[in-house]
């Protein structure tokens, strides 16, 4: 029981020198990459710099108690930080105490839905949020990430919820543009775009050792910042119009309870829910994708406890929502963390950097910040997905289609809320219309394929047919015009076999569609038998009058239902001599 | 062409003689049902009672030619009326001319949304409303009504949108009962009880003829309704607090367009989709039922443009949403309806009835009309049903219990919107966890089976797994579980197989599932196969470059996978020789 949610069980008895060794390394890099990622993401949240870094201490330790993922490295992310934005934007004004109250019970929220969710497992639940769906919303999110922090790089002020009145807004912007921002803006991003790309190799040619090499190319981020930072100071670009981040409080957040007010928690519930189910899809896939290199296994519902906890820490330390983070954890993977402890030791680096580096950081240029949100959400925009999706399938390419357009027109939630939506009405009505067959005997045998495809035995009197998907309430007004549709265009008939090899289950609407048929048949002289009917749904049609009132017979086989409706009808017709 | 969009053109032809007279007498009996029931609706729909009449005219004019049904009777229904009442009720105070004119809008866009459904050949979202939703939804709409109408048979003022509101309401007001009313009330109540059970059998006793007494059975309405109005003006009964329906306009609607006022379309739009699939669902599967008693056929796109049609009449006459009613279709077939044209008969009936009968509607009590709605609407209750269902499907008894208790406590419109959202998630809930199983091969045969149900050949290095449903976003998080706990609990394997005979789809998400389970088996060591899959989904396969990074095969039959990998095997242990 202690074990099954409290997951630190499982490895902490075996921690020894060589895995804290690994952990520490991992942890090293990973607090290297976080700090500035954690400063931005505050501020594409429209939070203050050291929210961030509050968001990325206690959730850490909270994480490596609860999570099952070895590797997964949890703090804020872009996605969440945008719906974050958009959601608590709707409350209060960027920059007032209210807007960051409104956050940590966003949090707070996001956490008890998080809570409630693994201890109901409804783990399952983010099943309804398809690839194409998750895809699209994230292309769309990274670029109206993107375009939000164009301002920053600008050094102009512009707004807007979607990408149409973001774009507008800055286009009329434009004219004020700050020129040392600019400048400052599009050195950091070409660097960032540069260090990403080359600055490993670079610095492997300078003779630079590989660990290392690979340690540095990491901080490219934080070299940014150094650099920008110094010129900021230097340059006294402050006086010349350059936005900075300013002064932050130094130290440890206090702990607090979330404001209980129910209009406001009311406002946000659906916010909430949307951003703990994205941010648990998020992190279970990568949690997944990086357990199964290594043969370990995470279970979905204790994540959305371990994620859980970290959200009620993140709010009661002054944090945001957080989540499971895809490039952060790929990195503390390949840096070689091997158990949450790792998570553990990046908090340890974080609140260190939150008590001694934050005057360090009073220079620091939004646009920096600005450059490394670009640089990481535009790795995120996958175009090419669209096309790879419209060849394999139309109805899923709408419905990322859709929700790319609604994300970008509409905002965040609009944009996921529709997607999903559309692609649960795709579905059913992509079953609406199942696959059946006439099928008819292949001479010689006990086999029954479809008539069109196979050269097969048929029966003037008998027409059996292959149903090839389980009946439920979208088809089954379907399988009865299909029915109908054949006794009218065969009037010899006398007995239709409905075979079931394929259906899985009969909900109640089947069931009455299935009585209906029975019954209309009864009037136009025609019995309904079926065959093949499994195990599980054979009990429940027991259970109901149907079997009773059937005009025909339950067949085991369709050879048997075959033999016998023949044979029946042989005797009759011998009876008639 | 013509004939698609105008069903008249298929009968119009052979009308002669023989089919005019059965035609005029199903439609004196219709009228004489119709113009009691017409009246009533309309009270119930909160309307003045000559919009009843209003649109029980040029509607049925309309269902006539458009329609595909040789029998349904089109014009105010029950619930429909109710549900008119709740959308208007939110708009406009009863009584006034904005809820006419608002009831006049809501039938013109219902009749819009039926049409473009029907161009669009969108019946098939008609199939999202499942039967157990419907049918609670009706049962609980049949209790709302009934109690709604409870004030009228006391002389009561009360309100509310639910049962819970009602009732209190009622209990409030219920020392104010005014007892003449209440004795009215009672009687016309107690009649029409009886009169619906006994009148016929009695009449026959009497030596009535059989014709005779099928039509004053039916007019056991037009009965209570003389009776008590003869009273109501003998016995001067307003004097003593008796609700009269009053004045009524003599004569035929004039033809208006209704108001095009976009803030009231807009607040109208959800309960107009509503009233409209609630109306065709219901008017659909009468028309179904009669149709193949005589193996007619209905077309269910063609049925949305007839009943569209019939809504837009309503709405330019005067009237107010309006569709095939179930008791009044089936006394229309029993007594012999053989065209549509029985419809426009009837059309012309109640339009006599406009035109002269009103002044005598005068002193006809409200308590009567309310004793005819509740005895029609309480043989739609069908709690029965309930049970029913309990016993067939425990998921689509929580969907009828939910949809019956959210309309009773919350209203109609809340009620089936949760009663569809409940069945669409306990569906996708059904199938997220789709059954599947080990399988292996029946000694001797090709054949291969369940492990736990069969004795079967297995082999330690291969594990085959057959999945018995349509993989889609659905389930695909589950099949990745599955295969992953398979590989993890069966560390000797080498093949993993999925055998695939019953998937008749794979859609994106699937895909990517197949794809990530690909490559994770390959970090693992395992090749994934997979058998028998269908034809059309082979095709899409092969447009991805999954087919391409496949580690194992695709085998067209399991045996062949079987035989194959089985002999690699033999042969690299061979070669390691």
């Amino acid at each position: 029981m202690l074990k099954r949610y409290l997951p630190i069980f499982d490895w902490i008895g075996n921690y020894n020198q060589r895995t804290l060794t690994s952990d520490l390394i991992a942890a090293l890099i990973v607090t290297i990459m976080l700090i500035p990622q954690s400063l931005a993401y505050a501020l594409l949240a429209g939070l203050p710099p050291e929210v961030g870094l509050y968001a990325s201490i206690l959730p850490l330790v909270a994480y490596a108690i609860f999570g099952t993922s070895r590797t997964l490295s949890v703090g804020p992310v872009a996605v969440v930080s945008l719906m974050t934005a958009a959601a608590v934007g709707n409350l209060a004004l960027q920059g007032s105490d209210e807007y960051i109250a409104a956050a940590i019970i966003l949090a707070f929220m996001s956490g008890l839905i998080l809570l409630i969710m693994g201890f109901l497992k409804l783990g399952m639940l983010a099943n309804f949020l398809s690839h194409p769906v998750i895809s699209g919303f994230i292309t769309a999110s990274g670029l109206i990430i993107a375009a939000s922090q164009l301002k920053h790089i600008l050094g102009i002020k512009a707004d807007g919820s979607n990408l149409w009145d973001l774009i507008v807004s800055l286009f009329s912007e434009l004219p004020s543009t700050n020129i040392p921002t600019l400048v400052i803006g599009s050195f950091a991003t070409g660097f960032l775009f540069w260090s990403r790309k080359y600055l490993k190799s670079y610095l492997l040619n300078k003779g630079i050792g590989h660990a290392l090499a690979e340690i540095l190319a990491k901080a490219g981020p934080v070299l940014a910042i150094a650099l920008t930072t110094l010129a900021a100071w230097g340059l006294d670009l402050q006086q010349h119009g350059v936005q900075l981040v300013g002064a932050i409080p130094s130290g440890l957040p206090s702990l607090t309870l979330p404001q209980f007010e129910y209009n406001i928690w009311q406002e946000l519930l659906v916010s909430a829910v949307l951003i703990s189910i994205v941010g648990f899809v998020e992190s279970v896939s990568v949690a997944q994708t990086l357990a199964a290199k290594r043969r370990q296994r995470i279970s979905p519902n204790q994540e959305l406890i371990g994620l859980g906890a970290s959200n009620i820490a993140a709010s009661i330390s002054g944090g945001f929502p957080v989540t499971g983070g895809f490039s952060r954890s790929v990195v503390n993977f390949d840096a070689g963390a091997e158990t949450p402890a790792a998570g553990a030791f990046t908090a340890i680096g974080i609140a260190l950097a939150a008590l001694t580096l934050t005057p360090l950081l009073f220079f620091l240029p939004k646009a920096t910040l600005a450059a490394t949100i670009i640089v990481a959400v535009l790795s995120l925009v996958d175009m090419g997905a669209l096309k790879r999706t419209w060849n394999f399938s139309r109805s899923d390419f709408f419905a990322m289609l859709a929700t790319i357009l609604l994300t970008l027109a509409e905002g965040v939630e609009l944009g996921i809320i529709a997607g999903v939506g559309l692609s649960i009405l795709l579905h059913l009505y992509r079953t609406s219309k199942p696959h059946s067959a006439i099928v008819g005997r292949v001479p010689g045998t006990e086999h029954f394929r479809n008539i069109d495809r196979h050269h097969v035995e048929t029966d003037n009197h008998i027409l059996t047919l292959r149903v090839d998907e389980s009946l439920y309430f979208a088809n089954a007004r379907y399988l009865e015009d299909r029915v109908y549709d054949l006794v009218m265009s065969n009037p010899n008939i006398k007995h239709l076999i409905l075979m079931c090899p394929a259906v899985n289950f009969i909900d109640a609407s089947a069931l009455e569609s299935l009585e209906a048929i029975n019954h209309r048949l009864n009037d136009s002289g025609v019995t309904l038998n079926l065959s093949e009917v499994k195990g599980p749904i054979m009990d429940r049609l027991r259970r109901t009058h149907f079997v009773d009132e059937l005009t025909g017979h339950i067949f085991l086989s369709q050879y048997e239902a075959w033999n016998t409706l023949r044979s029946e009808r042989v005797a009759r017709s011998v009876g008639d001599l």
